[in-house]
């Protein structure tokens, strides 16, 4: 596949409270599904601590390989909130207040509650453009292809729509579902003999295990939606004598 | 630090549901969370493809850098499930059926229902021992600092059980949690004094966005339980003017 027709983006999320456990991060899933959606291909999630190094390393390594790089994190106005001075690090730029952000927090912020604590969110690595935060105001910003984000879910979210208006965006995969009672043992072998079919559709199965008893559910996934299409036929046709087994709707992709 | 008083984990996820989104990973906080409360410090997770570079060169990678690594996902029956040959390749041993995880799958399957595909799942890399699996019987495995573990929740949560018992603790932290509804531009100032006061004590800050509106709590972990209560009453001192501040139970942590 050529460059015109992929995209790729790393999720580098910072902070000590998803590897302590104390927070579970919500923020991966989210960004990989909006990103899937727009036909950008995730290829990778990373967690690091609020450590300088290691932030940076990432940053660069992950800046590195892919497209773009998504961060989450570490960008409020406590003193271990180090994100943006790691990120002017990689890039070895300056960092500093920065008006437009700075007007962005007055326009919430009546000037004695202006702490020195919440100018800190005002300073932005020199040559970054920023991301509005339309929930709290202190914005995110983008340099190169970094795209530096909030940890709160909220207001994440939020400014991944600004985001993503600036992305460029891939080919988006056709995708079918496929719904089994099946287990995965016995779905495995059909599986492969169709995958064996369908070299170009990516088929992947998925195991649950619940009250119910165990199942597998059955994604295909590739650019041509007509090959898509063929190979879930395929599997429909090669499962159905194993049990329960239906296509799901489109939008339980 | 010595090594004998801090153990460190990382996390290697494995599967393309994750990174496109179709299943949110429940796993990183589970066992992060898990591993914190034995003293172990996850200094990193990290979500790969189902691609043998990838999960090779992430477990070299993880496997150098921290006393333990535990993967989960991409130990099913399917083709598209190749940890297990992943590890081998990246231990440099060969990897073949064990008669050991033969028997625990015999166990539940009549012969007639152990296909080509569920046999796959007793293919274990020469040198491991296994993760028994209460749960679903294919087991997981252990080989060198690596411990193999199923992607379904459940089933890994099981095995995370028998793989805790084998693991190297740590000194567990004591940490003391601070709810406050003060936000976090507020509380940062004296939050930063407190830790620079403290500098045995890790003070960490959580904003949260809720309908009721922003707030942030505080968490201070540390070695010493007496310096870690005192830098926590030096916090909630120091807030107490700013807003409703008061220290969480323990079991909040």
């Amino acid at each position: 596949m050529s460059a015109a027709e992929t995209v790729s983006a790393g999720i580098l999320v910072i902070g000590d409270e998803i590897l302590s456990g104390r927070t579970k991060d919500k923020n991966i899933g989210y960004i990989a599904e909006y990103l899937t959606n727009l036909g950008i291909e995730v290829a990778e999630a990373r967690v690091v601590p609020d450590d300088e190094t290691r932030i940076v390393a990432a940053l660069d390594e992950m800046r590195e390989a892919y497209d773009y790089v998504l961060t989450t994190g570490g960008i409020g106005p406590t003193h271990d909130d180090i994100t943006a001075d790691c990120v002017a690090k990689a890039f070895g730029v300056v960092i500093s207040e920065n008006d437009e952000a700075l007007a962005m927090l007055t326009s919430r912020f009546p000037s004695r509650e202006l702490t020195e604590a919440r100018r800190r969110m005002a300073r932005i690595p020199h040559g970054a453009r920023l991301i509005e935060n339309p929930v709290s105001k202190a914005p995110g910003f983008e340099i190169g292809n970094v795209f530096v984000m909030a940890g709160v879910p909220a207001i994440m979210q939020a400014m991944l729509d600004n985001v993503a208006k600036r992305l460029r965006t891939g080919i988006r995969l056709h995708v079918v579902n496929i719904e089994t009672r099946i287990r995965e043992g016995d779905v495995a072998g059909p599986l492969r003999a169709v995958q064996e079919a369908f070299a170009d559709v990516a088929i992947g199965s998925y195991p649950y295990y619940s009250d119910s008893g165990f199942g597998a559910n059955v994604v295909c996934r590739g650019r041509e939606p007509a090959r898509v299409e063929a190979a879930a036929e395929a599997i429909v046709a090669a499962l159905s004598a194993l049990g329960e087994v239906r296509l799901a709707p489109p939008d339980a992709a």
